[in-house]
C-alpha cells in the first residue's frame, strides 16, 4: 500500500507526517501522523519500537498529534508514534448528526449492519491495514509494538491488545471505555455497528474479554483515570474491569488521579508516565 | 476589573483557568488563560512568579494553552502563565478578511487609524488592563514577571518588554518579527493601525528600540528561530536585531535551529528552554 506524505514537520528532533493511504478494509483514504525519532535509546537509526496511539469520539488524527505532548518523551526513549483517524470519512460514508455515532467515531469494530458495514471496518483497518501500511513505509520494529488510546480509544487500544497479544507487546488506556456493555455510549454503538444481539458484542469489550482470557501474556494493564471526569461515573465506570481483572488473576492498575477531567489537558500530564512504561516493555 | 472563570482545567498540578474580563483599553470583553501551579519552586503556595505570553497571527488565547506543551516546565519552575487573545473581537468591532490584519492580528499597538483606533489597542491592553486584572485575581507575583510569544506574538512581547523594564524582567521569544519597518506584514499592519507616517511605527519595532537605546536593563534577548520557517527571509530577518543589537553593544542571542518550521511543533520542541531561561531571571 502506497503511503502519501501531507505534510512534514520536525519535532523534538524527531520528523512528524501527516500521511493518507487507501485502506481495503474501509474502502476509503485513511489518514495518520506518525512520527519517528532520530535515534533509538542506543543510538541506533532504527527500525523503532513504536506506538500507536488511538483517539476518542470526535477526534482525527490531528488532535492527539498537537495537543498531546507525547513527542518530547517519544524522543527521550527512541520510540516512534503512530496516531491514525478515528473513523472512515468522505463522500459516500454514512454518518449520523450525533457526535457519538458515524465519523469520528468509529468505535474500533468492524461494522456488520446497515447503514455502516461497508465502511465501518476501524477493527481491521487499524489490525491490518495501518500496521503494515505503516511498517512498510517508515523505520519501525513490528516486534516492538504497544498500543494505548483514550476514552473511545482506551477501549481500542483494550480490546485490539487483548485480542492480539501477537501484534502488540503493551497495552495502556487513559480514561478507557472499559465496558461497551454497560454504558450508554457502548449501547448505543454496539447496536447500530453490531446490532441488538449482544453475545456479538463481547468481542469488543475490554471487561468481557478478560473475563473469557483473552491476552494472558500482557504482565500488566495500566489505566489513569480522572477523578474529576464528567464522564467516570456514567460511561467510563473502571471498576468493572478491576472486577474482571480481580475475577480473572490478571494485573489492571486503575491510577486515580484527583481532579483531573476528561480533556487533552489530563492526557497531556499522563501522557509521558504512559510513553516510559511503554519503553520499559518494547 | 472583574474577571470571570468560564473553565477551570487541572493540568500537570496546576490549576488551568479560561477566563473573560471587560478591557477600558479595548472597550471589549477580552478572553486569557491563567495556569498557576500547586507549588513554587520553595514549595511556597504563592505568589507565583509568572510569564506573559504573546501569541501571533491567527491566534487565540487557546492555540498556546492546548498546543505548546509549556505547563509541564512552568510547574518544574514553579512559575505560572497567562496567556492573552491577540486582539479585540465581537459586533462592532473592525475586521478584515485577510488573516494578518484585523482580529486575531492586534500586532500589539494602540491603533491610531479608522477603522481600527476605537478598539485595536493591544499595547495599552496587554501593559495595563491585562496585567491589572490577573495580578488582583490570582497569586502572581508582579515583581518577578518576564513575556515571550511567537510571530507576531514576539514581536509584541520584545517591543511591550523594551519599552517597559520597569514591567518585565525577562524577555525572549520565538520566530519573532523582530522589524516590522522592514517586512511586509509590519509594513501593511502599521500603515493601517498607526498611519502611512513611518517614524511612528518605530516605537513598535524592536530594532528600531535597540538603536534608541530601549530596555538596556534587560542582560540579554534570547531567540530561536527555525531554518526552514517559510517566512524567515521575507518577514523574520533575525539578522536585522543581530545587526541593531551589536550596534547598541547589546545582547541578543539568536539561535537558529536547523530543519524547523514557523508552527506549534517548533515552539513545543523549545518552549522548555524559553521557561527554563526566564526561570533563572525570576
Amino acid at each position: 500500500m502506497t503511503v502519501e506524505t501531507l505534510a512534514t514537520h520536525r519535532l523534538h528532533g524527531g520528523t512528524l507526517r501527516y500521511c493518507r493511504h487507501a485502506s481495503t478494509s474501509t474502502g476509503t483514504p485513511m489518514k495518520f501522523t506518525v512520527w519517528t525519532p532520530a535515534r533509538d535509546s542506543q543510538g541506533g537509526e532504527g527500525p523503532f519500537p513504536y506506538l500507536v496511539w488511538l483517539s476518542g469520539l470526535t477526534c482525527t488524527e490531528d488532535n492527539f498529534t498537537v495537543k498531546s505532548g507525547a513527542y518530547e518523551y517519544a524522543a527521550k526513549h527512541g520510540m516512534a508514534i503512530v496516531a491514525p483517524d478515528t473513523s472512515p470519512r468522505g463522500e459516500g460514508v454514512a454518518d449520523d448528526p450525533a457526535y457519538d455515532l458515524g465519523q469520528g467515531a468509529g468505535f474500533y469494530v468492524d461494522a456488520t449492519q446497515a447503514p455502516w458495514a461497508p465502511h465501518f471496518r476501524m477493527y481491521s483497518y487499524v489490525t491490518k491495514d495501518l500496521l503494515e501500511a505503516v511498517d512498510g513505509a517508515f523505520p519501525l520494529d513490528p516486534a516492538r509494538r504497544g498500543i494505548f488510546g483514550h476514552s473511545m480509544g482506551g477501549h481500542g487500544a483494550l480490546t485490539i491488545a487483548l485480542r492480539n497479544p501477537g501484534l502488540f507487546n503493551s497495552v495502556s488506556a487513559i480514561s478507557p471505555i472499559v465496558s461497551p456493555l454497560n454504558c450508554p455510549w457502548g449501547d448505543k454503538a454496539m447496536t447500530a455497528y453490531l446490532g441488538a444481539e449482544r453475545a456479538a458484542w463481547r468481542a469488543h469489550d475490554a471487561c468481557a474479554l478478560i473475563e473469557d482470557g483473552a491476552g494472558e501474556s500482557f504482565d500488566e494493564i495500566l489505566i489513569d483515570q480522572g477523578l474529576a471526569d464528567s464522564f467516570l461515573e456514567s460511561q467510563l465506570k473502571p471498576e468493572l474491569i478491576e472486577a474482571a481483572a480481580a475475577k480473572a488473576g490478571r494485573k489492571v492498575t486503575v491510577r486515580r488521579q484527583e481532579g483531573y477531567d476528561h480533556s487533552y489537558f489530563f492526557i497531556s500530564t499522563f501522557i509521558g508516565e504512559h510513553v516510559s512504561w511503554h519503553a520499559e516493555r518494547l
